[in-house]
This record gives C-alpha cells, structure tokens and sequence, in this order.
C-alpha cells in the first residue's frame, strides 16, 4: 500500500494532548454536538503547535475531561469529536467497530453491496467518506485528523470487507482548507475500467478513480426510484445528467424515450454503455452540451417530455455565492419547466449547502411561475439513508429535490 | 341523496360579483398565491353581505379582474382562487375535470384505488377533501365555498367513479371558522362496516364514518414503507397507533413481534382485526393506554424494541401552542427513545403545522440526547404525493417524520 501524506500515530488517553476550551464554550459539546470552532478554543502557543489532525482530550475551562477528538489549530472547525469518552482508543480496532455498524446499517437498507459506507461525523468517522461499490471501495479522508488516522482505516476496511480494490480519492477541494495535499492513488487491487454499480434493480456504470466526487452519487437513489415510478409510457431528459443516474431509472422503469444532456463526454459514454448493458440502448440517446442552452433550444423547437430532471452541480460553493445561486436555480427551474408537457412532472436538484430547503423551493416556484405554469409539488427528497445526518448538525444535511406534476 | 346545508348557484362569470383588492395586495395573486385575507380586501357593505362562499370575480385596485373565487367575508383567508381565467363558469363540468386530473396522478402513483383523491388547493379545488377507499368514498368540505360546491363535487365523483358509497365527513373543527354546521352522512350507499384499505402491500381496516379525519391517515404510507423496511427480525411498538398504521406494515414485513399503544379501544380492535385478516395476528398485540405513561411504564420493565413508532396526533393545534408542543415532542422523543435497542430505530412523527421541520428536529434530538443516546437521522419524510403542496402555500406541509438510528 501507498503511504498517505502523514503517518498514523499510536493513541495513548493518559498521555494524549489536552485543548482547553473557553470558558462558558462547552455547551454545545455537551449537548452532543462533535464540532468545536477555533474560536472558542484556548489557541494557546502548545495548541497551535500540535502537529494538524493530532489526537487530542478536550478538556473545558474547569479541566473536566469533554471527549477524544482530532485537532487542526488552521480549520475553522478545530475539532471534532471521535468519542464522547476521553479514555477511548482511537485506533484500528475502534475503527473497525464503527465501520462494521456502518456496514451492518447499511445491509439492513440495501439488498446489494453498493452504498455509501461511512458518511463522516453520523457514523461517528468524522471527515471520513467511504463509497463501497461491491467489492471496490473509495476512500475519502476530508480532514488533518483522518488523513491521520487512514492506515487505520484502511487496515479495518481489509478485515470487514476484505475488497478487490481501495481507491484513495484525496481530490476533494475541502481537503484545502485542512492544508493537505489532492490527490487520488489506487492502494489496493487495480481498477482496469468503470465499476458496475448496483442501485434501484439497474446497473450503472462508475469511473472511480477520475470520476466526480467518489465516482457515484449514491445520495439521489431514493430520489431516482420517486421520478422513475412516473416515468413508463413517457418520454423523459435527464439535464446534468453525469452517467445517467435519474435517466436510466426512468428507461428501466418504461421511458419510451431517454435525452441525457451533459457537458462531459466521458459521462455520458459511461451511461450509454451503462444503456446497453440494461438491455435499453436504444430508447437511450445524449447531447453533449451546457444545461441552459441545451433546455433553451429544445424548447424552442417545441420538445416536450413527461419526466424533467435538472440536477446540477451546486450553484452555490460558498455563502457569499447565494443570492447569484438563487438566481440559477430560478433560471434552471424556468428553463425547465418548458419542457414538461401538460401533467408531466419536473424534479428540479440542489446539492448545495448554503441553498436552504425553503429558499430554493421559492426560487423553483418562481421559477415555474415564470414559465407560466402552474402544478404542484409531490415530492420533496433529501439523500438517502446511507448518508445520515448527525442529529447536532441538521444544516450538513446539503442534497434536496423537489418533484413537481406540472398542468 | 341528502342536500347538503347550502345549496348550489348557478355560475354566470359576466354576473358573478365583484371583489375588490385593496391597493397593492393583488402582488401574491398574481405570483399564483390562492389565498386572499380579509385585511387585503376592501370589505364594502356589499362585500360583507355576499353569502358565505358565494363564487366572485377579483378585481384589482384598478378593476383588473384577477380570477375567479370562492368568498366568505367571516373568514381570515376570505377568498380562495378556484381559476386564474375569471371566465371559467365555475361548475360541474370544472369539477370533473378537476378530478379526473387528480384521479389520473394518483393512478399514475399507486397501483390500486386506494388514496386520498383531492388535497384541497394543490388539486384546484380549495377547502375539498376526498378520500379514495375503492368504490367507498369519503368527502370533506371544509370551506363555506366548498359546502356551496359539493353537489357539483358529488355529481362530478358519481360521474367519474360511480362510487358504491359516498360519506359526507364534514365533521371538520375547521369548518367551525367558516360557518358551517358539523356533521356526517352517507349520501350514497351503505356502509356497514370497516373498509378494507389496500396500502404499502398490506389490508387495513378503516372506519370511514366516525374514525379520525376521514378515517384513513394515507399520508404516511411512504414513511410507514420506510420504516417497515427497517423491522425484518424485529420486535416493533407503534406507540399512538391509531388502527396499526406503522405497527402492521412492520409485521409484514417481518417484524418477529409488534405492540400497539392506542387509547382508542374502537381503533385497536380495528388493527387485531387487519391483522387476522393478513394472516399475522399471532405476532400483533394491543395495549390499550395512555401514550407516556405506556412508555414509561415499558421503559421501566426493561422492554426494548428493534423499530420504535411515535406519531401522535397534533401538539400544537393553534401557533400559541407551539412552545407547550415543543417540549411535548420533546418529552416524547425522550420517552421513546428509551426504548430502542442498540442499533434500532426511532420514527417521531409530527402532524402539527405550527411545529415547523426545524424546531421538530430540534426537539427530536433534544429529547435523544435526554435519554442519554446518540445516533444518526436516517430519514425525514413527509406526507405523500397524493397529499400535493400548492407551490405557493408552503406552510400547508403539515407532517414530517424523522427516522433515527440509536446506538
């Protein structure tokens, strides 16, 4: 195996470095919340020296001991619990028991062993993303402290799963903010081609090592099942459609006919082999080309489809970029919505974090209205179930869709 | 048939009479809102002596007309838009195709007749309520507009389904707001029993003239789906549940025991009932009870659960409730949390529209973390697609549940 950028250090609690929070700053940790902003920590000369994503004891302004946590003195979010008990381990075998209720969760909710594996702080592998595609797995380690911790991790994936191949996708740009290197590296197995993902009862097809992301967004599943339930007997596009998630559902469930548009090339050779192997090839056909122009001109030449999928890459990458995301998605809904034909429904995507449920639902609306169509929402959808949400961070919750029947 | 308690007019558009809006309040009409309030009307001596739900056209300020609407001056939202195009005779003819519409999307949505047909605004006809048990239907009007309209609804239904029976369930507090007398009747056939209620694969058994609402709740059955996918091998407690909603879809799908907590005997014996029916009665047991103190007592005796159900009736009836409901689903969480197995779920269901998601899911994790357990929000659901939102009436989202994992 590759070794990542930092090695793994033995964790002691006896001798573990403490980080004292502020005085009257505990609350929230001890309300069950696993982060602590750098701001509400004592930033002593000692804290600032530890080596980033050390393992610490965080102890409050009375020296009582909070919980194990992994520190980076240059993120805005400085730590982030790893056990609410100082005197736990953090090593392999504590890994390894997270992993394995994650695996156990994820195996009560899925027939196949295709799903998100570990979704960071909600099962408790904060920073860490897993991605298991059968017997592929990709790993995503998004902080100092699990780039710390991946030979344990890695070595826990061997026992519980014992995979063909891991991948390494340390591309994520958030990794930026933790200081630590991009990049991607297969450190086990080789990978000689797009996985064959499992999802809904079709197959897909996934680049796991160049792809977007891990490769997959296993977070739209159930969302895919909703639109593709409306979809037999009807004509369907699938805008931003990557390697065909939304479309191919809607042809495994009886789209007479499939228009995927992207601007990746790559993506959409992945879906129409993808159609082939699902039998449907030929009710499958892509426009490579920009969302907006592509909608704009079939709508001029009076296309009109029963099933309207638009969901983006997020609009909005930062706070400071939602009024002009607002703006987008309120144009992408528009242009949208004059596809659909009367009674044909539209789900329109947002995998934005700093696009809130209700103001995108108002933007969409507007959007809508715009077009000069009226309907009514069925369906609003958030990622599935492999990707939980830690009960003290509702707004890590990032994936919405909204399915609207148009008149 | 009876006569309902007002009867039907003749629609004219070119006579109907005018409402006036007052300056600068037609801006969320014409945006596609379908509600005017009473402080946005000029409530004129001839305004106020229109009869209560009487058909009227909305003018503008500068005698624009707006569309056409159902009008009762004694009500905060006075007018409810029936059709953007004021020439829109407001009559039968309408209705149907109203329902045929509705009709066509649930069939569409479900395999077998059985729904809720009309969701009020989002379906085009404002304050109307129908339920679909197969040739067995139940209508609620819930507005003076609405009372004036069901002989038209009632002809459109005969005309579109030929329904064996039809209930008038107009025993609605809310009709309180508006006017109108309480009541129910069998318009059209006879029932003489529970109706069989085809749902998520499974038989209920429903009481269509005196349960709650309209003797169904159809809009938890994707999250009844949700959850019963969770409860293979387990033993489940559906605690408030009403004739087994959540607690007999777990015992088909393979729940090993399930307890139902009700204080409704009536109820209870409608779940034993449904669940002989589908040949699992031996696995259903009732206690018939006060919720908390069920669960308390539960807690107490040390009885845990794999898949644990809590979807009371509204805490919050009226926004002056919301905070005393907020510390009530609070304590509930708590309660049920309590009785969770390591690894088991948790489902808390609110029904109220003064608790919005937000502080549901606040109170939710709250009373967890009380309970002194942590784990991770797999689910938050809403009511489903045959319970429609207007896109312009948002706060009209009534339910949500929110599924946890436990540790």
């Amino acid at each position: 195996m590759t070794e990542p950028a930092f090695p793994a250090a033995a964790d002691t609690p006896e001798t573990r470095p403490a980080v004292r929070l502020q005085k009257g700053r505990s609350n929230r940790l001890r309300r069950g919340g696993p982060w602590v902003f750098s701001n509400e920590i004592e930033m002593t000369a000692e804290a600032k020296a530890l080596p980033p994503g050390s393992l610490v004891t965080l102890v409050d302004a009375g020296d009582e001991k909070l919980g194990v946590a992994t520190f980076n003195a240059h993120s805005l979010i400085a730590a982030r619990v790893v056990d609410r008990d100082w005197r736990t381990t953090v090593d392999s075998r504590v890994v390894l028991d997270r992993l394995r209720r994650a695996r156990d969760l994820r195996d009560r909710l899925f027939d196949r062993p295709f799903y998100r594996l570990v979704h960071s702080e909600a099962d408790g592998l904060p920073g860490l993303i897993v991605d298991r595609f059968g017997d592929v797995v990709t790993v995503q380690a998004n902080t100092a402290g699990m780039e710390r911790l991946t030979p344990a991790v890695l070595e826990a994936l061997d026992e519980l799963l014992a995979p063909a191949a891991v991948v390494l996708r340390n591309d994520a740009p958030s990794r930026g903010l933790e200081g630590l290197p991009l990049g991607q590296t297969v450190v086990k197995g080789v990978i000689d081609g797009p996985v064959a993902v499992e999802e809904n009862g079709l197959t897909y097809l996934a680049d796991v090592t160049t792809g977007q992301k891990t490769g997959w967004f296993y977070d739209q599943r159930p969302n895919r099942a909703f639109v593709a339930g409306l979809a037999r007997g009807r004509r369907a596009i699938d805008v931003y459609s990557y390697a065909g998630g939304f479309g191919l559902a809607c042809a495994a469930a009886g789209a007479t006919e499939v228009v995927l548009v992207d601007r990746a090339e790559r993506a959409l050779a992945l879906a129409t082999d993808a159609a082939a192997r699902n039998g449907f090839a030929d009710r499958v056909t892509t426009v490579q080309g920009e969302a907006f122009a592509e909608m704009a001109r079939l709508a001029a030449a009076g296309d009109r489809f029963g099933v309207v999928v638009a969901d983006p890459p997020a609009f909005a990458k930062s706070k400071k970029d939602q009024a002009q995301a607002a703006k987008g998605y309120r144009k992408m809904a528009r242009l949208a919505a004059a596809l659909v034909e009367p009674g044909g429904v539209l789900l329109c995507g947002s995998c934005s974090h700093h696009m809130p449920l209700e103001m995108f639902q108002e933007e969409v609306s507007r959007g809508i209205a715009q077009a000069d169509r009226t309907g009514r929402l069925l369906h609003t959808g958030f990622a599935g179930p492999d990707h939980p949400v830690h009960p003290a961070l509702p707004e890590t919750a990032y994936l919405k869709t909204l399915t609207f029947q148009l008149d």
